[in-house]
């Protein structure tokens, strides 16, 4: 029986549909045997169907922000020039999920673990297969969303004309391995997750909270917390409104967080510990980013501590052609959130300079 | 009954002497009823008393790094002209602790709650009492040190001709109390933790090795694990040698923090959360700063991320006379452990300078 959660529903997180991919082999051996991903489509794909822009998704995150954030009329996303697809990733809540699958094969403990090369290959696959879509204009994504958008332009340079991986690397780094574990021990650690056989979020409650908190330090910056940034930010609801960062802590990053499945976060947490195109290539990350052919602009956040830049510029120099665009928010991490104007200016010079770049 | 801890012996931490300050009222308005400093000295306190150089210790450490890594003959701290004086915080596992003392008043989980400034008027206290020292040609220490450096020199500048906080800040941030507050849930979350009332450290090993895994992430950079600088410290001991990231994160980070004492860890966590000199001067931190007559050199490390220059460099500004001189490390706020001699090399040029500065 799938687990009833309501911020996996479409009140919460707007319209999407989810379709059938069918039986899908997993590159760690294990399958899910009716795989569906979670897509939201906004904008018409044209008959020549090369205005398409593909949008896979973050830790913890679903297709909500790009259209709360990213998308809309007079953007660089624009629906009324492009057909974007964003396509919640596996095992995020929305897609084929531990919690909403009522296949007990895979349910809750028993679900297979994914990799980020599963998920490019899932919606490679269902981008031809429902929609014919052979070729896209640009892969865009933040976080483990550029993970995603990597391997994409590593492993289909023919499909994918440009590619703008936000924030996130090529290949993981065993720092970012580290930071993952304190984030998915943090859930693991509490008893009532209880080896993932919980029968509600709810009981995982302070494991959740413990994961916010660690979030709430390099997922952050110090900045962040010394202007008292968090001010500006509205509450999530009635009641949860806050005037110390004490306060923004408890009813905002610990409330979002304590919202989510446990399980679907060690599901994305094991995957983005393991993102890695050198897989492609033997292993050789070099070879692998040389593969591609896409015209790339690779953007990290300056203030980003568990991706900084130190970490996306050597990748930019592997890759023919790549340019680094440094985007600036004084949330570091989770300026992906888009809070400031300056930063959603940012991303849409840049993005709006590489869909007018030939290629 | 305080508990058997080997980690704090002389064995350990090389030899200290356990001097008595007595009854001792602390800030928060608890009562330590006998007070004992541990206090390991180097060098001669020479006949006019103005050789003195204190040193206070850091989060988790002891007197053990500084005759380690900092002091030596032909040093910036060279025992042959100087007295030195490191003197162990309170409650780390070496001065008056949870687990040390036999008095069941504030033993284990009744430990009282010590503030910075506390710290600061016990040494003050018992360097004029027991050495007859009035004034130090330098106070120098790092991180939590650097705290109590900062104080002291705020609240006792005539004591205090010159002051080297490294790594450190006179008022700890908002971000910084956040990720101390994740260290110090590692270990409460622990069932083994019993409030406070386990009979041995060994019952909390699992938060202790939590505990360490968040500190391999803001303590440590990405720079010192992606290339393997961790190949190059010796083990702790034979059998814990290291020939992946992992297993040096088990056999040298884990195992450290896994023998010491967790109270100690909470007692210190909780006193470096609320390090803030404004408190001498109602709340107002450029006040406070601006009654320091030492002459200051402030000396973040590059690469930390919980101690990061842009929090420091705004105290010196605000400190009359004071210079930032920037630390170099790859291992971030870690390299205050010397892994570098380079690192060691700017120390040492920076304190020469500072000591030879006429005051």
């Amino acid at each position: 029986m799938p687990l009833d959660n309501p911020f996996y529903s479409a009140e919460v997180q707007g319209p999407s549909e989810l379709l059938r991919v069918g039986r899908f082999e997993l590159e760690e051996g294990g399958v899910i045997p009716d795989l569906h991903l979670a897509v939201a489509t906004f904008g018409e794909l044209n008959e020549a169907k090369d205005n398409a822009i593909l949008v896979p998704t973050w830790f913890s995150g679903t297709h909500a922000t790009w259209w709360q954030v990213y998308i809309g009329e007079g953007r660089a996303l624009d629906p009324s020039r492009w057909f974007i697809a964003v396509v919640n990733q596996i095992g995020n809540g929305m897609s084929t999920s531990p919690h909403t699958t009522d296949d007990t094969s895979i349910a809750m403990s028993r679900f297979p673990d994914v990799r980020i090369g599963d998920d490019v290959r899932a919606q490679e696959q269902l981008m031809r297969e429902h929609f014919g879509i052979e070729r896209f204009a640009l892969v865009v994504g933040g976080s483990m969303g550029a993970q995603q958008t990597w391997e994409w332009a590593v492993r289909f340079p023919d499909k994918v004309l440009r590619a703008a991986p936000i924030a996130g690397t090529a290949q993981n780094t065993p720092h970012d391995f580290l930071f993952t574990r304190t984030l998915m021990d943090a859930i693991t650690s509490d008893p009532g997750w209880n080896g993932g056989e919980y029968a509600s979020h709810e009981e995982v409650a302070a494991g959740l909270a413990r994961h916010a908190d660690i979030w709430a330090t390099m997922g952050l910056t110090t900045d962040f917390w010394k202007t008292e940034f968090w001010r500006g930010i509205p509450p999530i609801a009635e009641g949860l409104e806050f005037s110390t960062y004490e306060e923004f802590q408890q009813n905002f990053t610990r409330t979002l967080f304590g919202m989510m499945d446990p399980n679907a976060l060690l599901s994305m947490g094991w995957k983005w510990q393991r993102g890695d195109v050198a897989r492609n290539a033997g292993g050789d990350l070099a070879a692998a980013l040389g593969r591609i052919t896409a015209k790339t602009f690779v953007m990290p956040i300056e203030q980003d501590m568990f991706f900084p830049p130190r970490d996306c510029e050597p990748e930019a120099a592997m890759t023919p052609g790549a340019e680094v665009r440094m985007l600036h928010s004084i949330a570091g991490h989770f300026g992906l959130f888009g809070f400031e104007q300056s930063y959603l200016d940012e991303v849409d010079a840049h993005l709006r300079e590489l869909l007018e770049t030939e290629v």
